[in-house]
């Protein structure tokens, strides 16, 4: 039976395995620090396609293609996939997944849609619902940028608090059983709730997002009974430079510190200096492409036992903003851990 | 262990109870056929609020509260809240239900999201996640229509195939033991795929996601081995008058004849002569105070045994419309029996 702990998490009887995963990224991403280690960089951000949301679909396309290609399956050795994005009704997945004819799950979570796929794919997988099943998340900055701000022709200027949305998708294939190849484990999940500081800047989503970052690490720490040093790395989906030292103050209210394990998908991915990425990345391909090409790489090279992964989700859209209401935050938290 | 049925179904090894549930709808659902049978309709559609927005928020907070009220249940009782709407970026449900702090997985499936909420919160109680779970989704006509379609102001001619977006929200509180007010359990799921014919009229949604739906009762019957008759009722959720007969000439192509069974919640919710609703009801909400108001009624007094669940949902936005894209569907099957 798979154990609850505490109010938030689980502790799955048995281990979910990440069987393979893909990441396929744009070029300001393959020019990025982390840019050698992606499956694939586009030639340019458009994919072959006539509209950035066609580009975000061919994204998530290829991703799964790729993913599954890695794991040497096809799609029909898959009993679901959980998938989403950041644009409305979700149309990068509806048109971008849809030839696999896989059973499909549509997640909305923002950014966090990578943290709850995996959540959601780990139940699916650990309560005996499917043997094996895909997730998959992507952004696009031009798509994100024309449904949640300005379009790109305005040229506006971003603040320095504003993050720089990953054009990128990851897709990651679970397994109740450990193949050859396996990369990782899931160990546990802790499912977090929405958190409301009040804020209502759009262009500061890492301050938004981070007492919901802290509210998910902090109860995961208690769940499991661990201290932060019980994980190699904590790392945080898109905060980004801001919402980085917000998420350590707040913790640091609650007398956890987590200075020494902290890390950031929207912090590694950039060189915020070089590549005028103000705050960071963000976006739901972020922490997916960071987690596929780079987290787990590090967990196979056992450098990293056991890493709390929490990617984070700024709930608001154009119309929310546009009358007034706040951005409040949620995140997901995951423990991978080396099959090894 | 849970039961894999065929390619798409899973039989949860023990019943999931639908320990309580409840419905809140506007004016123009409680003045239709199943207007006596609702929990609460409001004065108006503003429910009080400011915007359409808030107003569609409104609903699932009231739902979800009644729900929990009906059940002699309070938040903490709850593992999980799984919950949809059809605005971008779900905001109905993020600022309808954050008050409540529990645990969300943020769906989004259209007007599907209500049997993909089930169908999730089914999986994390049979799979052992959670003891209760709650699921709620949400509809509002006039943020449907500004999200979709035009603003109300232009008041725009709709044509005939067109359905009317029901202003409504159900909520259902899930368990792994039978209370003594239980309404129902669910036996058996079958997860959709997403199903592209081509159309692209999205005035006319019922065709468009009738290849969906057709998909899904298939695969359910063929997967449990069953015949239409096995069930009593199957039961679409928003195709309208003209969706529901595409789905039966699609399933008599296939040699399944289902004619004598179906029943389309966006066909019984409203007097469309009388109440000028065109072709039927749709929404999120639509299948969702359907299934709380009058199946499980219908289910309690036993007047049906066995039924097949079918919300459907027509995969679209403005930008997908706008840039010439088709309109696919896509539809989650749930077999729900009564507890006697």
């Amino acid at each position: 039976m798979n154990q609850k702990m505490g109010k938030a998490s689980v502790k799955p009887d048995n281990p979910v395995y990440i069987l393979n995963s893909a990441s396929v990224v744009g070029t300001k991403e393959g020019d990025g620090p982390l840019g050698l280690l992606f499956d694939k960089v586009g030639e340019d951000d458009m994919f072959g396609c006539k509209t950035w949301e066609e580009a975000e679909s061919s994204l998530q396309k290829q991703a799964v293609g790729l993913a599954l290609d890695k794991a040497g399956l096809v799609p029909e050795d898959i009993s679901f996939i959980f998938a989403g994005d950041l644009l409305g009704q979700s149309i990068a997945t509806s048109f971008g997944i849809s030839s696999f004819q896989i059973p499909l799950l549509g997640m909305y979570g923002a950014c966090s849609t990578c943290g709850e796929s995996l959540l959601l794919g780990t139940m699916a997988v650990a309560g005996g619902f499917a043997d094996r099943v895909l997730t998959v998340t992507s952004s696009h900055f031009a798509s994100a940028e024309k449904e949640f701000r300005f379009p790109l022709e305005y040229g506006n200027q971003r603040p320095l608090s504003a993050t720089w949305t990953v054009t990128g998708s990851g897709a990651f294939v679970l397994s109740n059983t450990e193949g050859e190849r396996s990369r990782a484990r899931i160990t546990g999940i802790t499912t977090g709730k929405i958190m409301d500081y009040g804020l209502k800047d759009s262009m500061n989503m890492g301050a938004c997002m981070a007492p919901a970052a802290c509210d998910t690490i902090y109860w995961n720490l208690k769940d499991f009974g661990r201290r932060p040093s019980d994980y190699d790395k904590i790392i945080t989906g898109d905060l980004g430079s801001i919402g980085r030292q917000a998420l350590i103050d707040l913790l640091n209210e609650k007398d956890v510190d987590i200075a020494g394990q902290h890390m950031d998908c929207g912090i590694e991915i950039y060189d915020a200096k070089e590549q005028d990425t103000h705050a960071g990345g963000s976006g739901c391909g972020c922490s997916a492409v960071t987690l596929s090409a780079y987290v787990l790489k590090k967990i196979e090279e056992g450098t990293w036992k056991r890493v709390l992964f929490v990617p984070t989700g700024a709930l608001l859209s154009k119309t929310s903003f546009n009358e007034g209401q706040t951005v409040p935050g949620i995140a997901h938290g995951l423990v991978i851990e080396s099959c090894g």
